[in-house]
């Protein structure tokens, strides 16, 4: 069950990143949507490498295919196979490093756990796998029509943005809101491209229109799934909801978020969620993303054996994984909305 | 299952803040280890309510009874119920805003999404029900006996700790490891009482002694799953994992934890945990709590039929959640590990 | 998760034999249904022994208590737990085979499983725990009033019923819808009792009143579901859903059910379910359960030790478990149709 | 989770019986296991259809290939992603019955279900689903690879077999072990095409080699997801495990299977289970399959007016699922014992 996310709306994801395709399997779709491959492509797109010169020059069209679930364009209620093929696979890039560990990469645990490890780019563990999950997430939007979902970064390399302008953010290549700060940070990505360097970032994240009553106790809360699945996505170290830390810094009079009729709420230091419960405020969560660990300069590690050794990672990689990982934020705060409208329609019946 | 936690080691509690009971069904447990509820007793005392002023006047004993799952002193692998029973509840103290939602509290989406509520003192949403968490939590402990859990606070109202000392967390009554800080804090809490406020905290957990290995991909990445077990706790609004949001300020070189023979890593930004996978480091969290959102003061809110009214939260509650939540953290931490110990050992037999 | 039977209306069984208490929790329960101890107790008490001569015993009241997830008589969508304590348990009836493994009984695979096992009256293996089953199917009833749900025997010993009047199962103490077979059985499980023997029967289930469409594909379908979950009752070894095993020497053109108008099948050979999704029609099942293999009579075995030994089961036991099993078995069928109820409902909103 | 199967070692299906392909997601699978696809492929050409005059004459080469989970031969612990593609798909064929339910088919259920449904060759409710199955089961076979899976039929069109050859299985067309019954069975089988007709059958399977103590109580007691996954196979009614019906008609002392020191059983009534846990006996079981309703003769239904309609299915089918049936019981019960044994590991630690 490690590879499936969610309990109704269940996705599990294959593929490694330098085999032949990646996929995801969709089971628990409701019947009669409209869905074709035009519905999911936008997004892949989006998410997509090799659009500028700030992301990974992996060339791939991830085109992706409906293998099963769809009849007459409409969902049947069935599995719906989703399927991507890898075009610009380059495992030779990697196998001079095949034996040893990438310092700040899963390699090392991984070895720990199975005993042995698909070293081409990461394998399983690589960043390719977000796709699968941007394709299944372009499904789960169509769950939830009225829920709209969008990311952006709010900080890079610790600039934070000034201005906030919805536009801007499809204007640049760096999903940001703000077109001054989104110059600054093109200069701080180059500078980090040449020094072999790679920057951080934190994504924000807004979801409006979910009503109230979505959400449920212990294990099922929705902020609790919410910051599960954020946290799922490689390279996240920190997840908020709200005002996040800073609640941890305010009095209650100060965070608390009174109501007036409507139901109008004068604030949303909450974030949308009480209690694990929406309140239909709009969701605000946050993921910090941590600067990548693939540095084209030495790094001190061990080999296989468990000898010091020296790597330098080449491959294609991203100076700063959040500027696409913005379209997987998405995908999986959208994977956990359309879930939970499942669970509470079982339960409570709308 | 959404009051289900865990996928082998599976904890569902059950109960209400003023109902007779509540408790909680540990399924999965392996056999053959020592329990006892002399075990369970120790933790249960140390989150429980009344032990200062600092903390809610609420008076229980919480006795936990194992009422099955046990044999001669030994775990038989069935079902271990743990029973704990609510004896000062006072419901009537609620009784006056029974038909007002409590602004900063699950009143308002539970009743949008199930049409009804046990307005006693939240009714399942209190964070009474944590008790039966921490109950299970001693239990997880025995699973994982390696491993050592410890939390903490390091900040409390935006005052962080300036030195550390294991063993003066004990000593004092608010699980902090700076003594000055302590006394600090003491005084904010009496202030913050006095005005009617109430203060936010940061709780750090470190476990140490986990293996490299235990986690997994997607929906059970270790990291993942921590985040969401921390997240489900009340109040939490931000987790971190190892150096969380400051991980996104930090370069790629600086960031990345380079390892030497041994296998030794030469630091711990990553808070022991890559790719979703334990790397043997100590396992480094954070959670945010914010503050109470229970005052006695007159907070704006709407009633049942969706007016304009004015609530004053009366009750005895504590005015930072953070000082006995941090035995909570420690009781999702263990949770968490034990499963995953399980997890591991299902797939990869050791 | 062993111990947890269905998938959104989820109940958890504990308890054993010959301990303090049984119990059940129930999570996934909609809200805003009646509830209290009197729309279970009548369920229990059908199944309870000590009713007649022809079950076992030892005299339970087997009172019911519902100790949380209820307010002010209606269901809140929290979890339900419940719970029978044990009154006349005597574990020291079989402290005398405390070390010899009952032949036909879980005892040997117990103690190779987990090593160790409670050997008062079978632990958690002892078909005591099917009350908790039966406490959480009369609540599974309350989900789905328009279902029907009614078992009986058909077969008792290889004397088959030849009759059928709904009205006579009440009537008897055997659960038996043909007066005279009802007789015949008396004097057979008397006969049996006296020659320290014991009978298999067969127990019949219908359920009316379920819409078409409830199951779904291969692990959901609802007659694979319903199977296990006849099956997962103590003695069952053989399940048939409509022809059963005699459709397997049918001819197509005999078994396929037509269809007019209506829609009215001209035929029920399927037992109201193909393709694993319900038809609109009664579904029926069979059970078959073997005679119990607790015998006052000695019987050839093994020690702890693996030496050859001799056991003759005191404890008081039923002669035919079927008796008090058709109460199990409708609870198993009202377990499963709710959970399927809320699965169909979370897929297909109705 | 509907097309998912399985808990720890979780197979997830997908696929239509006329689309372009059809294939099983496996999660959960141990790493370090030899896998190619040769080591799955002689599973399906035992299942594959076309490949003698008793069987449906759609040719479909079932080749299967292995898109993810391996690297150089071996198996990661990543999920497996398994594909086959459909060939000889003709869903012209189904085209004249496009708006009438099948009789004896889930169509009507379907339809009720979904408010839509692929009527081309019953779309996923088609039995090349279990082409998938098997393919998965192919895997599960190595997780376990100390039990043998063996299943055969011992009664078809009502005539049983006198003679038990196992040798004589692989020789003739009809997985038949007694030569003379396969002689009778093909002229039946014959007749039964030529009279546009079909034929149920009884498969039984029998595994050795697992140990004691796989199993668990309630939920994920051994014969009852044993009894689940049979009763999931198209055309399946009934399942016995060990004496099954027969044993309703036993007295105790002749049913219960006593013990001597080995420890050897003096029977096997049981068929290796009792209380849900193996005992270490061969696991026997039996799963009745109805005859096709795919049947080449007007048969009375509706269309999707509710109005009265005849149907003839054409298509090409199979005279008796149950031959081909065979080697999908066979991957169902393997399937069910890889689940176990890391369920069994996860919680006993062996």
């Amino acid at each position: 069950m490690s590879n499936s996310f969610g309990r109704l709306f269940r996705v599990t994801t294959w593929g490694e990143s330098h085999g032949p395709a990646i996929g995801a399997v969709i089971d628990g779709c409701p019947p009669g949507i409209a869905l074709s491959e035009t519905d999911i492509q936008p997004w892949l797109d989006r998410r997509r490498p090799g659009g500028n010169r700030h992301v990974s020059q992996r060339r791939e069209s991830d085109e992706v295919r409906i293998l099963s679930g769809t009849f007459e364009g409409r969902t049947t209620g069935a599995p719906i196979a989703l399927q991507i093929d890898n075009e610009d696979a380059r495992p030779k890039d990697y196998a001079p490093n095949a034996d040893r560990f990438r310092p700040g990469h899963a390699d090392f645990g991984t070895q720990a756990k199975y005993g042995l490890r698909d070293w081409r780019g990461g394998g399983r563990a690589s960043a390719r796998e977000t796709a699968a999950r941007v394709a299944a997430g372009a499904v789960a939007r169509l769950i939830v029509p009225q829920v709209r979902i969008n990311a952006w970064l709010v900080e890079l390399g610790g600039d934070r943005i000034e201005t906030f302008d919805t536009d801007e953010i499809g204007r640049n290549a760096l999903n940001c809101p703000d077109p001054r700060a989104a110059e600054r940070w093109a200069a701080m990505l180059d500078a980090a491209r040449k020094n072999a360097s790679s920057l951080g970032a934190v994504v924000e994240c807004v979801a409006e229109g979910a009503p109230a009553g979505w959400g449920a106790p212990l294990a099922a809360k929705l902020d609790a799934d919410l910051a599960g699945a954020l946290m799922s996505i490689p390279a996240v170290k920190g997840v908020e909801i709200g005002d996040g830390f800073a609640a941890a810094r305010s009095r209650g009079e100060d965070n608390v978020d009174e109501i007036r009729r409507g139901p109008a709420f004068l604030s949303n230091h909450a974030g949308g969620i009480l209690g694990g419960i929406s309140t239909g405020q709009p969701i605000i969560l946050r993921a910090a993303f941590k600067p990548t660990s693939s540095l084209p300069r030495p790094l001190r590690t061990i080999d296989g054996e468990g000898a010091d050794a020296e790597i330098v990672t080449t491959g294609r990689h991203d100076p700063c994984v959040a500027i696409r990982g913005a379209a997987v934020v998405e995908a999986m705060v959208a994977l956990t909305l359309a879930d939970h409208f499942l669970l509470h329609r079982a339960q409570c019946g709308a």
